[in-house]
């Protein structure tokens, strides 16, 4: 299914992203999902999104390997192979030409084979594209800080949609940002049934209480970003922390950012009614945010594309 | 949109069905979802399915109502009018000529029109389609009846996301129809958090105690065929009860079935390892199926649709 049965793309085309699917490379904006895969219909599908930096991959193997678990943990019947996934991953990106670029792995249910819907009797589908790097937050809310509500829509229970296998069943997201959006907000916080803190829509929190650094322990997607936040924190003189958090205490904390493959490390200024700290990016966000894109040039943590091949 | 920019289709994509996108018809198998859709992306979407029998919507007025209010619930900032929905359904079965067809409607956020995700601002789409009609279960299913297990897997709470609004956010199914055929059985019963009864996969359930049938009273899909069956029991001396009902009380049913407009009403044979009743259909399931199919010839219950136009 790798092979190069490409066509020929214009170069605004290119820039905008290239894509795959069925085999096929094509314009990104081409990529469109058959209405018969289940991976609609149920929304019986996983992702990872990867970006690519200066021309090399960040933590690639890292993603590999988690969108490896993830579909094993779907029980998908057919899945790439990590070579092939880390070719096509590649592919896309040479074709692009893109420098700075958000990569996207998706794998679906697929469709059914038989008559009646039974889910070990579809055929998965791989997809893959690049396109232009972007931020889920403004070149302004990056210097400002971002404005979040914590929304009074539940995140959905990890164990009815396990969240560590990245997928799109987000209704509670969308309905949690016109909470936000009502109260003059761009994103939500959502809090899991014992209010505690969970997530935002692709990326997880960060609250700072003096010398320590706490993110929330379940019920979260297990970030890539997330993980190495955590492990910087020994650069950086602060003591990670993976605990449950309260709303009462986020409101509390001397600094908060979000941290997500779309953007990095992201400044929070204002919580619902409350200024957080003395205004973004306090020095510890500033610090981490500095030793993230760092690490960046650190052999060990990127994988350079080779645009010429 | 609802311009006939339509193009030659030929008689055996006809009969596989005819679907409607951006304005346009086309072979039901071509219609595909542009993958920058947040209908994908985060499930930010609703649907509904009509069946037409004989040549003829039924209660064509009531899935119009339910899927105009899904769409209002959702604030999709464009929607199809009432007419424009019924005629786009009317003009996909016509085209396709098919006399029994399964009709989809699906409503989704649409693609974002800024550099940022934000929900108020992105284009909605409508899309639609009519298929062959097709059952949720086998023949065999429908005369032997139907092997169900009440799955380990919660449904997703109402509060997180809403199943009133008929949404493709259900990955807790597809986890638990795995668990079903580790079992040994096609379909699976999901519960609430306390431990009542929701619903199957695009299936309301029904469970009859003497005279009393019951069904779940909330959590769960208020299913037009759900609604037809409360209205059945009136004539069929049966006491219709919208009730909580625990999963040790649905073992010990005397009869029980599924509701879908996907195949009407199915009886099932056992759940888990329990045999339900004597054999199905039991007298109940059976009379209540035969006043639901003979309400289809019923005056106020179906719309022709006209196949010459």
């Amino acid at each position: 299914m790798n092979e190069a049965t490409n066509e020929i793309i214009d170069e605004t085309s290119r820039a905008n992203g290239i894509g795959y699917m069925d085999g096929r490379y094509m314009p990104r904006e081409r990529l469109a999902l058959p209405m018969t895969d289940i991976g609609f219909k149920l929304c019986d599908m996983t992702y990872d999104a990867i970006h690519v930096r200066n021309g090399a991959f960040f933590r690639l193997d890292e993603h590999l390997d988690r969108f490896a678990r993830s579909i094993e943990k779907r029980r998908f019947n057919f899945a790439p192979s990590r070579e092939e996934v880390r070719q096509v991953l590649h592919q896309c990106v040479r074709q692009s030409g893109l420098r700075d670029s958000m990569t996207m792995l998706i794998a679906t249910r697929g469709d059914p084979q038989g008559p009646t819907l039974d889910l070990r009797n579809c055929k998965s589908r791989f997809i893959a594209w690049a396109a232009p790097y972007y931020r889920i937050v403004t070149e302004r809310e990056m210097t400002q800080g971002v404005a979040v509500a914590i929304s009074s829509v539940p995140r959905v229970s990890p164990d009815s949609i396990d969240p560590t296998v990245k997928n799109f069943a987000r209704i509670d997201f969308a309905d949690a940002l016109f909470d936000a959006y009502e109260r003059g907000c761009e994103h939500a916080i959502l809090l899991d049934r014992d209010g505690f803190v969970t997530e935002g829509r692709g990326w997880n929190l960060f609250a700072l209480y003096g010398g320590v650094l706490v993110t929330p322990d379940n019920g979260v997607l297990e970030g890539i970003t997330r993980r190495t936040v955590l492990a910087l924190c020994d650069r950086s003189n602060v003591t990670a922390k993976v605990a449950k958090l309260s709303a009462a205490e986020l409101l509390d904390a001397d600094e908060v950012f979000m941290a997500s493959t779309a953007g990095g490390i992201m400044p929070i200024r204002k919580i619902d009614d409350r200024v957080i700290g003395d205004g973004p990016p306090g020095p510890v966000t500033r610090r981490l945010s500095e030793a993230y894109w760092a690490l960046h040039d650190e052999p060990g943590y990127s994988s350079a594309v080779n645009y010429d091949a």
